[in-house]
């Protein structure tokens, strides 16, 4: 089951694609960013984004997607812009019938490090570890999308079912 | 011109599609509802939002867009639920280089009714007055989608510059 994790923003999201072996192993295919610049407008970001997960879902051909539940703090104007991120993303994996699920991100710390208060440099590193890359050379998004997809690798093949994501 | 209103939300998006015509009367070329059920779950919503935005983009080939823009509340959860919808539709417009730009609803209902605090049924009149139009064949969001074309086609086409929407 090929797995594509991601970490949805309109500036920049995070992606990471891992293929869950037997024994609830992991292996990493790849992972990055879609990065959009401060300077553009909503509509091209959108496009971006949308546009960069179909070109994921065309080189990886994943199974599902694993999805950050949103954060929802006081700003409803923030709030607004994450889910017009969160939208053009499942736009682009609805279309490609891909199911997605969302994990809060305490549920994905703990999935990866044990803490679900665990910081972003701790899943950093024990996303390196996990898969013997250079922490430095990732990106904390890229680490933290790994995270989600391994977080769903383990509810949804090897723990119960009632245990997996929201599917969204 | 021709002008794509559009009055997104998850479940019912209204749009309204005009011909700016000279002396700043406007035609009527189609209007109505995209509408998705509340047993949908959101990624089908988002994609049927997306694909029925692209179906109205390749039957009226409209020049641009005017959006509601989004009425923010206290309510983070409704805020990112609008702005899903949001995204799935100006993904879509951006995809075929359509821009799109945002309204408050007190200026598009002052632009058709004169009052920027009319109801959503006198606008509906104003709209039903307008085109010659039996106001109650026509769903409210409908109508709204219209006053949104009609505001952006004054604004664009017969005021300065300065006072047309927000680029999206």
């Amino acid at each position: 089951m090929i797995i594509l994790g991601l970490d949805p923003a309109i500036r920049t999201t995070g992606y990471g694609v891992i293929k869950m072996l037997p024994g609830c192993r992991a292996e990493i295919i790849d992972c990055g960013v879609i990065r959009n610049t401060r300077q553009m407008p909503h509509s091209e970001c959108l496009r971006r984004l949308a546009g960069g997960v179909r070109e994921l879902i065309k080189t990886f051909a994943p199974d599902c997607a694993s999805l950050e539940s949103p954060f929802v703090g006081d700003n409803a104007n923030t709030a607004i812009i994450l889910g017009m991120a969160r939208g053009a993303i499942l736009t682009a994996l609805a279309e490609n019938a891909i199911p997605a699920y969302a994990y809060a991100p305490n549920v994905a710390k703990r999935a990866v490090t044990g803490a679900s208060t665990a910081r972003k440099e701790q899943v950093a590193l024990m996303m390196a570890n996990e898969f013997g890359i250079a922490v430095s050379d990732i990106p904390n998004d890229a680490t933290d999308a790994l995270a989600l997809a391994i977080c769903h690798g383990q509810k949804a093949l090897f723990s119960s079912i009632d245990l997996a994501g929201k599917p969204l």
